[in-house]
């Protein structure tokens, strides 16, 4: 592969001459010019990293998108919240995990891609283009499909989409192969390109095959569409469960080291972490702004109406709407504060998998219901029991969202020399420090949920007052765990001073700032 | 400042030791127990990198939500357009325009404020939510005020929201100047730290006593209050002008270096091109996905609906919502491509200054408008006058955030040897690249809005067509400018043979992949 190395060199060097060039202003020969302008094409090559920033933008905002038709459904007071949810779930909140799962499927493919295809051109920014515009369709046809399933026109349009989308996508890949300077430097001095080429345009193009066997089966038989679709969603799993009991059943088979690492479906494949970390801020400023946008849109109160029906009294007419900012502020806030556990968590992680992915994945699929659980908990009368319910969902919300972080945080420490930051491994402070931050909210949420269940009248300050107390706990966690390890070492082992009991001598002297956090 | 150097060493020290701890498990002694448990507090500061990702996401959310209410006035196809836009223009989108106004300057106070802490710890995020928080609910607050201009509620809220913006500002200022390890660096080493905090704290305490001034007058001259408020944003361009002025008049003063590099308001201030990119593509981003939003809320037909009124056909109820996805389509690419050549801009810049920022931000606010402009272009009978003014206005729009995207460009063509890549100086292939790049849409757009004053019976045919032709051009655009340069050069000096000849003899050799884009 000289010439690739070549390219990478070449491109170092365009830089170089164009400064020296552009010193001296003029060109010395023909020859020079000839060569200089020929390497002047690999400098249109560029890092794809803002153009990963800007797919990651589009996919969360896409993933999120169907939580708006269920957060917008008008549930009125007079009827019980059960009935009211169990139409929701059914549909809307069933479409929007469903789209949330399409759409971060949709999203772990196009960063394999981008983990074989790493610099860009031109071209290949437009592809991706057209790409993320049918990626954006895709919650809209599913969820045409999901609204008329005796219908083929759903399934029709949903496949095309996933075609096309599959076909693009193989273009990319064949054109990042015709120009290997664009590759993985490892493909780029790897000796078998071409296995590479197979392998992947293999794994990419067994989705649109699939997708279109299905449209070919929505003609004849529609029920078998959709088990094909559910299939093509769930296949890599499968095959890689299957892999893996063959693989205990027979004794361990060694894998290909160089199938592994691209486009294998292992659950320790390498992941982005930037990705993960990019997508993630995009679900969480989404969710935390959800319920702003409906505010700005809707509550802005209508001079003409408070004039006659307030008395125009503006006080009064904001009065009304009040129970909505507090259900934003608690969501903000909540949100917020789930974003900053997750950004600690990345913070230790140094390398993330496809597994902590999928935990993450989860994770995010409820923090996108929250704003909608706190909408409720504001929307009904003072100790009804739909309040109750509201918050108990609320509390289940959350305590999923924490628990799904703190699983990725599990799955970190089973190799933790791989995947995590040294001063966090097993025993170290800032290990039992992110333990507590990791466990503060679904601890909070657990209790919580038990207190409404026993001291029902109680349900709403209970829940006010968890609202308050959380971000008071987060800025003085530091402080709080290290006096409970110094309590548990006094009642354990009194006897043997330890690393806390120097820290927290030190501690005395330092100021206020010092201490917290 | 030998203490700040220790801490940035003390860092490296501990991610050494942890690792050296780890591998031998038992720490030697307690004075290597202390020593270590003290740097240890160290290593809580992070990158604040992925706090300024998700601030961006934040406010690119907030500065583009005034628009929903825009988009979502129900124009009526009998009354006529323009008298309709009048209503809008005078209040809607004023107010959008305003609270993007707003929206970016609380922005760019931000990366001035996090240009001087570069590093951050858990207190500093935790302040950094709840500073975010306010700002999110700046919108709201500004349309309350411009909804009621007359009542003193509305300039309340939002000025006490700038006010304990200010205070939390400066609160992050105090705790990041109480441990300097986490300021910028070059200001840790600077002699007067002092110096820095105070000029630091007094432009940003100046706005929020400006607004505190006026809540004082909104309880006595309310009139005055907003003036006060126009004055609070403009002050720095005021000042800055009239310093300008005064050094004209006087002849040049040199300004102490030191006062330059942060918080001061001079147009060449650099500003963060890493978060001029992360706002610019959250914005692109959610003006894209804008119209799908609305889509996938609305447009998915009522099965029961379809039923009784279309004769259970979905094609036919399809067909009723088929103008809103050519729509999409259609602003989805615009915004797309408006995307790529503002990232193939930025490719090109390596240092982006306070005055391209404003620029940017104007480009943005017209880009915001792009969806609302194509539902419009939609909304109406064929060959209507409302359909011809929407298109106007699209082709406006466009124009606008083409232009300024230009007006970026040249800016930085005035310094370009501080502010452009070498290889897109003057002269250079890739600039003349660059700049039929950047007049593409602008030219399109003045062309397309031309031709529909004067046939204006066709005016919908030219407008669908430059959708289809642009993205073509833009994928075939080194290609054209190759010939067309070739052109020029044989009109005007034919005799000499010069690059682009033996460029072009070269390219005729290479492969279609190679000479698109």
């Amino acid at each position: 592969m000289g010439e690739n190395e070549d390219g990478e060199i070449i491109e170092h060097h365009v830089n170089e001459e164009m400064e020296k060039r552009h010193l001296t202003r003029r060109p010395g020969s023909f020859s020079e010019v000839a060569k200089l302008s020929e390497r002047e094409r690999h400098s249109n090559t560029q890092s794809s990293h803002r153009l990963l920033a800007y797919s990651d933008a589009l996919l969360s905002i896409i993933a999120t998108v169907m939580i708006l038709p269920v957060a917008h459904t008008k549930i009125q007071d007079n009827e019980e919240l059960k009935e009211s949810l169990q139409q929701l779930l059914t549909t809307k909140i069933a479409v929007y995990l469903m789209t949330f799962l399409i759409v971060t499927v949709a999203w772990a493919a196009h960063i394999r891609l981008f983990q074989v295809i790493e610099r860009i051109d031109d071209c290949l920014a437009l592809l991706n283009l057209a790409c993320m515009m049918l990626i954006t369709f895709l919650p809209y046809t599913f969820s045409l499909m999901a609204a008329f399933p005796e219908n083929i026109l759903g399934i029709l349009f949903f496949c095309g989409c996933v075609v096309v989308i599959g076909l693009i996508q193989a273009v990319i890949v064949l054109y990042g192969f015709s120009q290997p300077f664009l590759l993985n430097d490892q493909i780029q001095v790897s000796e078998n390109l071409t296995f590479y080429k197979k392998h992947i345009l293999k794994v990419i193009l067994r989705v649109p095959v699939f997708c279109f066997v299905a449209i070919i089966f929505s003609l004849i038989f529609p029920p078998m569409a959709y088990v094909i679709l559910a299939f093509v969603i769930f296949f890599p799993y499968i095959s890689q469960l299957v892999k893996w009991c063959h693989g205990k059943a027979v004794g361990r088979q060694e894998e290909t080291p160089e199938s592994m690492l691209f486009y294998s479906y292992h659950p320790n494949e390498p992941l982005s972490k930037e990705r993960v970390e990019a997508f993630s801020d995009g679900v969480y400023a989404i969710v935390a702004t959800l319920l702003i946008l409906d505010i700005c849109e809707d509550n802005v109160p209508d001079p003409v109406e408070v004039q006659h029906k307030f008395n125009s009294s503006l006080v009064v007419a904001l009065q009304e709407f009040g129970p909505e900012f507090l259900a934003y502020f608690g969501s903000f806030a909540t949100v917020g504060l789930l974003w900053f556990v997750h950004h600690s968590l990345f913070m230790h992680v140094t390398k993330s998998t496809r597994l902590m992915g999928i935990l993450n994945t989860f994770s995010l699929a409820f923090v996108g219901g929250l704003p909608l659980a706190y909408q409720l908990t504001h929307e009904f009368t003072q100790n009804s029991r739909n309040e109750l319910e509201a918050i108990q969902i609320s509390c289940v919300i959350i305590f999923f969202a924490g628990i799904f972080q703190l699983a990725i945080w599990v799955v970190a420490l089973f190799s933790q020399h791989e995947t995590l930051h040294p001063c966090v491994h097993y025993g170290g402070q800032d290990h039992a420090f992110m333990l507590a931050k990791l466990s503060l909210y679904p601890a909070v949420a657990l209790g919580t949920f038990f207190i409404t269940c026993v001291l029902s009248e109680f349900s709403a300050p209970v829940f006010h007052l968890t609202q308050i107390v959380v971000p008071v706990a987060f800025l003085l966690l530091r402080l709080l765990v290290r006096v409970a390890l110094a309590v548990l070492h006094w009642l354990f082992c009194p006897h043997r001073p330890t690393m806390l009991d120097l820290q927290g001598e030190q501690d005395s002297r330092l100021d206020f700032n010092d201490v917290v956090t």
